[in-house]
């Protein structure tokens, strides 16, 4: 089976154009490397009014549980400026021990790698002693409107039920092995429009300078600190992404200014708690005297984003276990838990069955010149590998 | 002479278009008003590359000494929403003892009133023991390029001098006499660009977020004050004016951010002191290490607008006495002195002669509804009146 080598799996994937929310041939490729492992495969496409048609996978081997799911995507960022690339972003070219282009190690690498240890699983031991699924997206890079979630959802509703699942994307920060995700941060975001009073610079009493406002009820966002972090998680931060008021006139102060900010917190907060806490803040700087003395408290409008993301915590002993026991046997290190970083897929996956993250060396991830050390492909798929048989070990005890 | 009747002159006036840069008519129509009272009048147009031609006018009655100047403008602002004007923007119509147009008290009005008062003066006592002149320009409300500098300029240049001069822009806060302007504080506008580093919000450490820093340098440019006030003159007052950063991604840490700042300074200052000022808080707080513990100072960069307005301070005793008690005499109360607002053209006429600033009541200025009492167009016309046979009389001494 030539599928039991990554490199081979990975270039063939690089080679398919896949920027999202294009297919690009590359569920296609990923299809022709599974249906001979003897998985069965569905191509899934999904629609929503006003998104772009997304196509999906999802491909079982196996019909009994303990059942395993490995999740990611085929999409990938665009190249960016093309002609910065030192390889081709679509060529898969190797120099000196590195594999080039876009998805390299986000993630088409990872799912590289799983193909990869589950064809050498089965060359071994036959099929595995349970169930795998492969529940892979053509939108995670998009407005994930037509992947993840709604591909959970259609498998669940045929009655499809998992017992982990392990998301191949880019968890390392360093080294291959650094780090697997056992959780991550929630994330709220929100648009702050401050109304002041337009006027004549020279007349600032006549006037009411949202620039001001804007500004103290930024800096109410930012400070102090939502927390310290906890036990398992980094202190929640909020960043104040933009502020814009788009005055020309250098001669008069402003109507209105607005700011759009985003938090992310971690498991001393829900989604509305940090909404909650949020508007506290800005109510407690609207009205501070010390600001606006002898006027009445700064009129704002607050707008948040759709879907927050709910901060998670896997706290699957037995998968965390097997995966890490993988990893210290293949690199001789510890893995570091985390719950670090952006948010993922992993948080939609969390309410069908623990989830945990592992997959390559997350650096040149969609910058010019994504690439991975050729090594690490061999490296993370004996991780895979091994972990397979550990978790179907441990799961048949 | 109908030109004793400021509501007829000034329903003229207002019937020419005369927005900025246009001369709608405007210089014309005053050419007529002043040329049958003895008036030499010149039409003056000034060019210069990248501005519209604008049409000016100098007008002088009298060849000897003493001499004053009437300066302003008859070019006015837009008009806005026409349709939300209750009247006609150059309509002239009168409706409950106001008359409504662009231009009624910015600053036409003046214009006619001074025309009454001297057509009323000439009636009564014949020619001035003097020379007036009239200063008037149509680049006042727009780039200001090719008004009042270049006709002073040009005036100068023929031997034009002057002993004083009154500049009719509606000066008064609420009621017709309120106030005299006898200075102007200064102006400086610039524009500050932080650079930050460009990153994804959820991990801010590896990003360097310039709203943050562009917050802390906006709030150092306005706090503390500059001064608490000086004997002539209000506070020193900067406003921010703007903040743009343009950043639509809501989970990226933009790479810059900038802020547009503008000062009106008192006579503590010089526009040169007022910089250097800024720049002392920019590079105090761009490196203050509370604000970015252990990370590099602030990298920003700072431009300044063009031309920044000086302040004034007008102490010519006898042309303030005149207009001051010619105010009294009017009204019965003694006018303010004020060096409030904005920088006015008198900040040219400065370098020439003594100058004040005395004319309607500014409420309506650059408004939909831009209107005047009739009453007030009355009792301007017998200040200036009174104010003419008192500066020349006084003058005479």
């Amino acid at each position: 089976m030539t599928t039991i080598d990554p490199v081979l799996n990975l270039a063939t994937l690089i080679r398919c154009p896949s920027v999202t929310p294009a297919e690009g041939g590359a569920l296609a490729a990923l299809e022709a490397m599974l249906a001979p492992l003897g998985f069965n495969v569905e191509r899934v496409v999904m629609s929503a009014p006003g998104t772009p048609d997304v196509e999906n996978l999802y491909a079982r081997i196996g019909t009994n549980g303990p059942h395993l799911m490995f999740a990611g995507h085929t999409d990938v960022v665009p190249v960016g400026d093309e002609t910065a690339w030192t390889h081709g972003p679509f060529s898969a070219d190797i120099a000196d021990g590195e594999m080039y282009g876009r998805g390299a190690v986000d993630m088409k690498g990872g799912i590289a790698c799983f193909v990869a240890a589950v064809a050498r699983h089965i060359e071994k031991h036959g099929p595995p002693a349970g169930s795998v699924s492969f529940l892979i997206t053509g939108d995670e890079e998009g407005p994930a409107v037509n992947g993840t979630i709604r591909l959970l959802e259609w498998a669940a509703a045929k009655g499809e039920r998992w017992d982990a699942c392990v998301v191949g994307e880019p968890t390392n920060p360093d080294m291959l092995g650094d780090m697997i995700k056992i959780g991550r941060r929630g994330s709220v975001s929100g648009t702050l429009t401050v109304f002041g009073v337009q006027g004549h610079a020279a007349y600032p009493h006549l006037a009411d300078n949202p620039v001001r406002a804007v500004i103290a009820l930024a800096d109410a966002l930012m400070d102090p600190p939502f927390d310290a972090g906890t036990a398992d998680f980094q202190p929640s931060n909020l960043e104040v992404t933009t502020i814009d008021v788009g005055n020309r006139a250098v001669n008069v102060i402003p109507a209105r200014a607005s700011a759009s900010f985003n938090i992310r917190f971690n498991d001393n907060w829900t989604a509305d708690g940090v909404k909650a806490e949020i508007v506290r803040r800005l109510e407690k700087a609207a009205s501070d005297d010390r600001l606006r003395p002898g006027r009445q408290p700064v009129r704002y409008e607050i707008t948040w984003a759709e879907r927050p993301s709910h901060v998670f915590l896997t706290r699957d002993d037995r998968l965390i276990a097997s995966l890490s026991a993988a990893i210290e046997a293949a690199i001789g290190r510890v893995p570091k838990l985390s719950t670090t970083g952006g948010t993922s897929d992993a948080r939609f996956i969390k309410d069908y069955c623990p989830v945990v993250e592992f997959g390559l060396v997350g650096q040149t991830m969609h910058m010019v010149d994504e690439r991975v050390a050729v090594a690490d492909l061999e490296t993370l798929t004996k991780i895979y590998e091994t972990f397979l048989e550990r978790w179907f070990a441990d799961a048949g005890d």
